[in-house]
């Protein structure tokens, strides 16, 4: 394996910022972009490849197929389809198995032994299927997750403190979507506990600023995307963050989709949760104390996940 | 002055892939949006906001106004219109000239005392035409010019004799357009003049190649906008680049496009040649003697802004 | 004042670990090395400035001298004696205030307004005498306090626990030196509380392993003196680091050594407590309620402090 | 090989000026420090390891013996005797010499199939000893040669022509030591000649600048040893650059010390040329035509180098 290429699968907004990102921060030194449309793969290739005099890092990005998977260190598929008018969102799910069967099967013949990062939503069934479809090492086949939301909740404390949202220390959990929820047992502002900030009177947040912000964090999707169709500078980031982590295996804490083994009382499903990212993928699962609340709300995400998946074919 | 204050005008995908670079680099402190679609611009805001908690370096991002402006150090112009089918390039040099004069008037309304960086096409003639209405230093307009077009001839020459191209230096000088050349009289590869290589044997490159490449260069972004409509990533990072040598005082030497006062026996003219870039933008055209045949390259190029200059009403 | 300027005072090994720092991290535009010995200061920018082909940013690096103060944005402090044999720690405590005394007399005739950072040890009280001898806002004289030491038991923690360090958030608090702790109810790897990791079976961390760990932080400079005879590169990133949160803007949580006006139930000290750094110097000393053990310990830190800074005559 | 492991042999100022920039650079994953004093070696490594917490990148940095070289990428020698009072040049190329022989040997034992990096003086004789004692290829045996040098030319230039160092294309060639020269017909400064400019009445310069400019490069680490006994941080960061253009497959021009096959009508030694660093080492020496006074000045070096090899008995 070649421990610095990266292969994307899916040259649309999503997987083009991930890779703009990664030429301008230096990630890898072998980056290959595929797509069904060869054409626009080659151009996108060519646009960045112009960016190189202006890059930290030399590298070498061309347009490939599938053949250029098998010594890959990293493949992320972001390709698939959106939701369009008068589809139900099963009608998604089912398409998007399709593409995913497609491609995992293409990646399959090249005997790539790599890891597995899914972006192609809703992520979390999408990882599953991609882990169910391919028989690779659970630890091997991850999604984004909720990497992005935990971002985004970070932003938004570290603004409402005035702290660097590096220093705000909160996660949120569970499905990439509607049900997810914040670990708040778990925030931190700095050291200090947000719960504790939030019941002391001389700061400018409350508990009820905190249900508003989680509300906020989770539907601020739906904002951006009436602003400007789609969101795919955040999570292009995201993903040059989980990409840094495996090839540069640092051990870090990410909420990527992962699979449950019995950590949270539960099986045989992808979610988000704390992980310990590093060069092998998930080195571990982070199983948390959750209060009660915070273990309902995980459960009924990890329902709403089980029962997607039973209605595929897989 | 903000010393590390950069607003951006227009938030298309130039715009936009400038901001994102900025944000992967971590270029400046606080960076501003402006777009006569301020939703759009807001949701870009969000959107790369998200990103930071994976940045190198804290930033202050948000969709502004032109008041924004006033302690801006850098304010760089992406706006502007595109050739749609059945209009001439006139029509868009109309169009464009009456969107700088609205942009211009608003930024003289605030005080703006920094660095004017145009990157609207045809970029060497918006540059004129924002000096002409802005009434502001030769030195402090700047248009990107062949910033990238010089990249573009590094990578390739780059990967045709497998050499960084960080280690070519060769420029394109003259209109970022169809009249631009190579001064290829003053092309390196690392120590060796290109001439000097194309004229051995043992080297898999002769003078016909470079006609080739030179061909290749001028009409690479027609090829990227048959693949995928238009171009934004190389763009974008030529502007980091431009941004970095002025915020970090880097003397650096750039093809951005500068005022002609004498040098090249031509003034009262916009174009690219070889600048010295750093806190008060342009500090120094490089006055190149060049061969009889770029020497003609460069009036021709020179002729062809002055013709359409003229057709202006400024 | 000019917000990328840094001056340092002593270009011993610990100014100038620090000052390498900043040229391989690119964290500011210009640099002043002032010593006694000039001709040691000139001959270290001479060094340093042969590197900056090789930095990430360009910077003006000179040997300088007080007259160079007047518009930096930080000066820091690292000149001092150290501990000779047959000299007690109390004679060291009046050869460097003595040495504070005349550099703080030097650089109040500039006419300086920016963050005075203080790295002379004993590092607490010397940002007290600095201060008192400065007359500056409180606020604006800052000690490196328990920087390196936090980062020495991340480290510590994070190489025993198999964890990126910059995922452990746990920091030692008080007098950097003997009689720091570790605010071990706020300590965490990733989300979970490090106590909660302790009590756990299946961990290889137990509550004695803490006690230990935090010993060996507390005596790990004695053991590298032992090796070395001095340490120098860890206060230097950490400096490094200060720096960028200052010049930065960013908001960071650094338990740097800040002047309690009533928080912790003291004041008119200056000692190593979490505090909120950005452009302004401390914006916030972050006010954690202790349990009862830690409150006892920040007390005695605290004492020692005070009762040395009567001896001196200020 | 593990792609990203680098072991430095010496642990003195110039081996871990090195170490230390790495680090703050993020240049390498793993770093190993081996030195006859091994408790030296740990307790550097421990101080770099505190400095973790704020370097760009998670790197495992800890003291080792010989048995660690065998998977490493990068081998950089450093160690080495200075000359004594009293000695003469000769008895300290015997000395440096035998100390070559027992790392070398110790080295070869353990099967390490990289890339050997000399930075110990005299640096081009023993790039060569280590190359003969070795019998590894050619070019995968490499010494720093006068990539410094290089690089205090280009700072020297720039600061008098006041123009970015990484826009002055100038290079030392020949000896590490006294008998190198600049390739003055190869000098630019952005694209132009330094000898077109030093023609110029109206430029700052002129020949006999560029004479004493060559002087005072050639004798500059004289006077920095005259201020602070000896010259680390410059060279730390030139081995940082060519390590990186190793470890990133760079294909950058840089004069190291590069074996001579008939380049430059000599065979059989090691002198600086400049040469094309990636992966594999030195790819390709690059071989200029020089003018008469040039090659007359090389061919004096090489004379010097196979003179003083001959005394050796290898």
């Amino acid at each position: 394996m070649n421990k610095s290429k990266v292969v994307i699968v899916g040259t649309g907004m999503v997987g083009m910022s991930y890779a703009y990102s990664m030429v301008n921060q230096g990630t890898c030194e072998e980056l290959v972009l595929i797509d069904l449309d060869k054409k626009r793969a080659e151009g996108e290739a060519i646009d960045l490849n112009h960016g190189l005099s202006f890059a930290p890092r030399k590298m070498k990005i061309y347009a490939g197929d599938y053949s250029d998977c098998s010594d890959a260190y990293i493949i992320c598929i972001t390709a698939g389809a959106i939701q369009n008018e008068g589809e139900t969102r099963l009608d998604l799910l089912h398409k998007n198995t399709k593409i995913m069967k497609s491609i995992i099967g293409e990646i399959k013949k090249t005997g790539f032994k790599g890891i597995l990062l899914i972006a192609t939503n809703p992520v979390d069934i999408m990882t599953y299927v991609s882990w169910k479809l391919s028989g690779y090492d659970k630890s091997k086949v991850i999604g984004s997750g909720t990497t992005l939301d935990s971002a985004r909740l970070r932003y938004t404390l570290g603004e409402r403190l005035n702290v660097n949202p590096k220093d705000i220390n909160a996660y949120v959990m569970g499905e990439h979507g509607d049900s997810q929820f914040v670990a708040w047992s778990y925030a931190l502002c700095g050291l200090q506990p947000i719960y504790q900030i939030a019941s002391r009177k001389d700061k400018n947040i409350d508990f009820d600023d905190l249900e508003k912000i989680e509300d906020e964090v989770r539907n601020i999707a739906y904002k951006i995307i009436d602003c400007k169709k789609s969101t795919y500078y955040g999570i292009g980031m995201a993903l040059t963050k989980i990409t840094k982590a495996i090839l540069e295996n640092e051990n870090t804490v990410l909420t990527v989709s992962s699979y449950l083994n019995g950590e949270y009382g539960n099986e045989d499903v992808y979610i988000a949760v704390p992980s310990i990212v590093n060069k092998d993928g998930v080195r571990e699962v982070i199983h948390l104390p959750l209060d009660a609340t915070e273990k309902e709300k995980l459960n009924d995400s990890i329902k709403i996940m089980k029962e997607n998946i039973k209605k595929l074919d897989l």
